[in-house]
C-alpha cells in the first residue's frame, strides 16, 4: 500500500467518514491476514485516529482498548506489520488488513505467528501450532495480561 | 469437521464454556475463512447457541445481532457452509471457522464470494471482485437491509 500524499488527504478523509464508526462506540473491528499466505494473525480494533495513521505511515496502528490508547503495533516487541492492502465489507463496519509480519514474524503476543493457534480437536482447545518465539524477550511488562489477571 | 455425539457431549461443553462471551454481551465475533483458498469471506457474530449449533449440526450457525435470532446460514439462499475446522484466539474472544461454501458459493449478502469485496484504491473504496450472483433471486426480504433504511 502506498502511504498518503498531501493531495490525496482529502479523498482519503471522504472513504474514512464511510466506515461505520458509531456502530461499535468508536472502533471497527481490524482483521490482519498475511498479505502472502492468507493466514489470519489477529484480529484487533481501531478507531478513526488508528486508521489515520496506518493510511499515513502505512505501519499498521491499532486502537487497544484495554488500555484505551493507540497501539502502534511492534512498538514494544518490533513485531510491526506494514499494510499492502485495506479492504471493507459490505457494510463497513469490519476492515480486512493484508499485511506483512516483521520483526520475529510473530503477531501474537504469546509469541505465536497467529492468534489462533488453537483448534477445537476432541472437544478441546489444543494448541496446533508452534511457538515462534518466547515473549519473554520483550520483557516482562510485554503484551496485555491474561483476562484473569484483570 | 465431524459433528459432535453424544459422548463429546461433555467435552465440548468444556471447551465451550472457555469461550469469553461475556466480553462482548453474550457473543463473540466469528470469523469465515475458505478452508481452502483462505479467503476471507464474511465476520458475523455467534452466541452460545449458535457455537451448540454449529458444533452439533456442523453447519454455520450465527447471531443475527439486528433480529435478535440464530441465523442459520444459507437458510433463506441456499448459501450454507459446512465447518472443517473452528480456532479460537489467544484471548478466547474471537472465533475463525474455516468453511466451505455451498450453494452459489456467495458469503455476502450482496452476491458476492465474500464480503470484502471493496478495497482502498486512490483513497476510494473500489469493487475490485466481480459479483457470483444477484442476490434478488433469493426474494425481495432477502438479507438484512442497509444501516440507511434502519
Amino acid at each position: 500500500m502506498e502511504t498518503r500524499s498531501e493531495s490525496q488527504d482529502s479523498a482519503s478523509q471522504q472513504a474514512i467518514s464511510q466506515i461505520d464508526f458509531d456502530k461499535a462506540g468508536g472502533v471497527v473491528p481490524a482483521i490482519a491476514q498475511d498479505y502472502q499466505s492468507g493466514r489470519l494473525l489477529m484480529v484487533a480494533y481501531m478507531n478513526r485516529e488508528a486508521f489515520e495513521e496506518t493510511l499515513r505511515t502505512g505501519h499498521a496502528c491499532y486502537f487497544s482498548r484495554s488500555r484505551n490508547r493507540l497501539w502502534r503495533k511492534g512498538e514494544e516487541s518490533g513485531n510491526y506489520q506494514t499494510v499492502h492492502e485495506i479492504r471493507i465489507d459490505c457494510d463497513a463496519d469490519t476492515v480486512l488488513l493484508a499485511v506483512e509480519q516483521h520483526g520475529d514474524r510473530a503477531a501474537c503476543h504469546e509469541g505465536f505467528e497467529s492468534c489462533f493457534f488453537r483448534a477445537l480437536r476432541d472437544g478441546a482447545w489444543q494448541t496446533v501450532d508452534t511457538r515462534r518465539v518466547d515473549p519473554s524477550k520483550y520483557g516482562p511488562g510485554y503484551g496485555h495480561q491474561p483476562k484473569s489477571a484483570s
